[in-house]
């Protein structure tokens, strides 16, 4: 009998070819392919997929292996094995499904031992800047995996919507370039198959939780990208989705349970009215209509709330975490699932790893939302959220519309400082990601009217403000969608990432003397990010904008210091220092980062050209 | 010697006139102007004022009286008394000021009894509607107080900017008029003295804290009117400004402490900068540029961070709710005053009358912050807030454009939904004061750009939402400001309260057919929160909003509910009520608020009006 092939590509070796062969053994499969010894918990959900499995018995070899509980749903080709692996030891467990008698299935499950510290992994934080990757728009590094016999979708770099070839292979080769510009963390948009008949490129309608789509690598590549990565020291955030597949996904023919896709399968739109979710004057109606509603017919709902489902989810992301050696989460749509779930599955991941980062897609622009989801906010409903990290939408629809209004007493950059005052609402506003825009909207460089000016302080305000900057792949060279917000040109191929590019960003060739001077104007903030740590970490302080200038600062108990002037006004301008003396009266000296004379803070002012950032180091 | 008159009429009686003269006798003054027996507060200070009393020893002719501590400031012109009045009894003391072993003043100081449950009283709630008047510009009911002699700004009807007369004998002659269109509660803007050389009408610039202006009455006539309202069912709310004082109150010329007055009692603006009160980034620096700032060089403002000022403005307040019976007080400029000083304030003011009620005013469209002035609300600083209540701006902002806006999916009805839906940032979201207009903002018709049938909806929705609802005099009648928004214009004379006046809305006399609609529609609804207490006391429920329909619900245990609709649409609507069948379920029948015919829940739709609010009770 021969033993189903696991999709763990580690883990085939164990597999024995010697056993009886029996016939609906090639569609055994078994969720999670392989787990760890060693993990803080103690129990594992197995989920077997194979032909009319439902109803067996199962026994395993060896009695560190403890079968809990074995539970079919309504379909008649899963099973749900509960384990108790509290004192499981590496190796190979060989399990026998036997049903009416018969043996009908055998497969080898296979623990393996931990990484060195892979419980204790730092996520990313505000030392860092994300560098977030469209992969098929990024580079391509395997023409041979541009389009995969099997999949519907096949290259096609004219159209917007289509497969440009870009891949794993792509970022591996750039890793040198992302490091050398300064970025230390990489969010690349889902790598997962997604076997849709179109835009399957985006990534985010998912038809296999465990295997990377061929037409970007594999399980392999991912993994040794994210080795490579960490080498040149660079994390890799993984971009999971939790609350919907892709409709091609197998479980929309064979649903483990009735339960398990929103509306009985059948398409029913999101209100996304996410102000339900804490509305205290709500209804549960409401709530549901939000949160069991899908986003589009292509992508099914998940119903969180099955609780194998839960299991089945929060077991993928901790795999993910351990198999790839992630330095952190990023949740596609967070607050669309079921909201006890999200708890539940952010509590178990920061409890296996308390120091990673995930970080949750909430977008509103109004930041009382996204403190909602925070851990450590207040939430007058009591509801218990264990995420460590939002992206702060306000942050960026506030940040775009500061530097383009015009400055009066209410509106333009103390919009800005209006923003940052509410911070108290949110348990930890450090450690926010932000951003000036993201592959859902339009480019940052489009939305600031192409102003070169603009665009440099709103580079120098998100590298230097509190929270964890993250910068879209192509910011750096001023990339742009011009007269159109169509996501396949907001998400336009990296120049110099196909073969024959007539430019080639990542050596900087071709490009225009603007487009030259973006480049290593983030290159440089980014350099002042590692140099100087007050810049990342130090206490924020801000003064109430005035005049068109905004002053603020980021100081350390070392007695380090950064002061950040941004100004608006179309002329030069002396800044009178004695307002700042409540930070500065710590402080002798000043020096402009990238030119190294000093001068006194004693001094009555210092000038700032037109319509510019400039940070200076104190000492 | 003539004892100096104390300007508490009730209290005089007890004065005596056998004592030996002394010169500058009758200018002493004592603040509070007597005090009460059995008050919660074991002590009281005494603020007098006289010339060259600095210094003097102070000794009284009764030993329950007990004189703990004397002290003078920088002016030689005070004296502060620091007393323990844990045992007193009512009655007269006999105070007798020593300097240089003379005799240079005496005095009597009366306590008196309590009124029964005077620290039980219940400040106004949710079941109130409150009717804010400009009292200047409400009805003249004494003309031979129009102008007063010692006063500069005489009686000019014709500037809008100019006192008109109208006065507090004109509200006791139109009592009637309000209660029996259904208000329960009088805030009118403040009444005492503002002698001041223009614009004294508004009385935000208060000259003397203990005396009602002469051009609006006395002392007496305002309790007299309290205690008539009173009768009449009707509560009073005083209006009180902790912030400032006008420029012409003799602490300008005489300061009892130097640091009396914020900037050394020169102008120095505000920054308006509130945020900076809550800003977990910011510098001490901008909060006092905000808090000592002043508004104008006609309002000095106060540093109540000076103790004796601390404590004559609290004394001030429960003298007010003491001597004139009041319901609740109404707090001008809230925020503006120094942060520890108004939890104080209102901490003393709560522990006298636990059941008063006080709202505090704070000009925000950011619901964050007006919560963060409410009692029970999260504060992340661990700022200790004791106000009930808060003046629901965002509220206000939003409902305006609710109506305005175009319906889409996320601008018109929509936006009230999200807002409310953001409720538990609140302490008690309940106890908000809620309002389409006031005093300092166009009048509400004009803002919905004369529009009845959106008026009629922000009315209803005013009345049956959650919160205490405040309605601007004259707005019953569609009192306007086309055309401009000048203060005066706003405050426009209410018609019928001058004689020979051409109209009388008092009576319902000359008004147009859609301000006789429109007063019958205000005195309708107000009809209806008080037959049906599920109204204004119900859990409030609402439906995200969909098609221009918002759908609300206000519901009691004891099986009482009303459900209110407002449609936005131009056409006429079938409301279909499956949606609301989580609420719908606990009744079977519905009747339109005047309309007997009933209808059963279980219908499949209710029609509605075109752009119409319409209220159905529930069986």
């Amino acid at each position: 009998m021969r033993i189903s092939r696991l999709r763990f590509p580690v883990l085939l070796a164990a597999v024995s070819a010697s056993l009886t062969l029996h016939a609906e053994q090639t569609d055994l499969r078994v969720s999670p392919p392989g787990w760890w010894a060693g993990m803080a918990s103690p129990k594992l959900q197995l989920m077997v997929h194979g032909p009319d499995i439902a109803g067996s018995t199962v026994s395993v070899n060896d009695s560190e292996f403890v079968i809990e509980q074995v539970n079919s749903l309504d379909s008649p080709n899963y099973l749900f094995i509960d384990i108790d692996i509290a004192d499981i030891s590496p190796g190979d467990y060989e399990l026998t499904f036997t049903k009416q008698g018969k043996e009908i299935y055998k497969t080898i499950y296979t623990f393996r031992p931990r990484a060195a510290n892979s419980a204790e992994r730092q996520g990313f934080t505000q030392k860092d800047t994300i560098y977030l990757v469209t992969p098929d728009r990024f580079a391509n590094g395997d023409e041979s995996n541009d389009s995969v016999a099997g999949f519907v979708d096949k290259a096609d770099r004219q159209a917007p919507g289509g497969r440009h070839g870009g891949d794993i292979q792509g970022m591996i080769n750039h890793l040198d370039y992302i490091a050398s510009t300064g970025f230390t963390q990489i969010w690349s948009m889902p790598l997962l198959e997604n076997a849709m008949d179109d835009h399957s490129y985006h990534g985010y309608a998912i038809t296999d939780y465990y295997r990377i789509d061929p037409r970007y690598g594999s399980n392999a590549l991912y993994r040794q990208f994210s080795q490579q990565a960490d080498e040149k020291g660079v994390g890799v955030i993984m971009d999971m989705v939790l609350n919907h597949i892709g409709s091609n996904h197998p479980w929309m023919k064979d649903k483990p349970a009735k339960d398990w896709i929103h509306h009985n399968g059948e398409f029913s739109a999101t209100t996304h009215r996410r102000e339900s979710l804490h509305d205290p004057h709500g209804v549960e109606a409401d709530q549901k209509a939000f949160s069991d509603g899908w986003f589009v017919p292509s992508m099914p709902d998940l119903n969180q709330q099955n609780p194998y489902l839960t299991n089945y989810l929060i077991q993928n992301a901790i795999w993910w975490v351990e198999y790839a050696n992630l330095s952190g989460i990023r949740v596609d749509t967070y607050s669309y699932s079921d909201k006890a779930f999200l708890s539940q599955w952010t509590a178990r991941l920061t409890s296996e790893y308390p120091n990673l980062n995930i970080v949750g897609e909430e977008w509103t622009t109004n930041p009382v939302i996204t403190a909602y989801w925070q851990e450590d906010s207040y939430r007058a409903d009591g509801y218990d959220s264990s995420l460590p990290s939002v992206m702060d939408f306000p942050l960026q629809d506030t940040l775009v519309n500061a530097l383009k209004d015009e400055e009066t007493w209410g509106t333009g950059l103390v919009s800005l400082y209006n923003l940052l005052a509410g911070d108290f609402i949110y348990g930890d506003p450090y450690n926010l990601v932000i951003f000036g825009d993201n592959h859902d909207m339009s480019r940052i460089y489009t939305q600031l009217d192409e102003s070169y000016a603009l665009w440099d302080m709103a580079m120098t305000f998100l590298l230097t403000a509190r929270g964890i900057p993250q910068i879209y792949y192509g910011t750096e060279i001023l990339m742009a969608n011009p007269d159109t917000d169509d996501h396949g040109v907001i998400r336009s191929d990296f120049p110099g990432g196909w073969k024959n590019d007539s430019i080639d960003a990542f050596a900087q060739q071709g490009l225009s003397p603007k487009q030259t001077k973006a480049y290593n104007r983030i290159k440089s903030l980014l350099s002042l990010r590692k140099e100087h740590p007050v810049v990342t970490q130090g206490k924020f302080t801000h003064f109430a904008p005035a005049e068109g200038i905004y002053v603020y600062f980021r100081t350390d108990e070392a007695g380090k210091g950064a002061m950040i002037i941004l100004n608006k006004n179309e002329a030069e301008n002396d800044v009178q220092l004695a307002r700042f003396e409540p930070v500065l009266k710590e402080f002798s000296t000043a020096s402009r980062w990238g030119n190294s004379n000093k001068i006194s803070v004693k001094n009555a002012s210092i000038e700032v050209a037109p319509k510019s950032a400039s940070v200076w180091l104190l000492q």
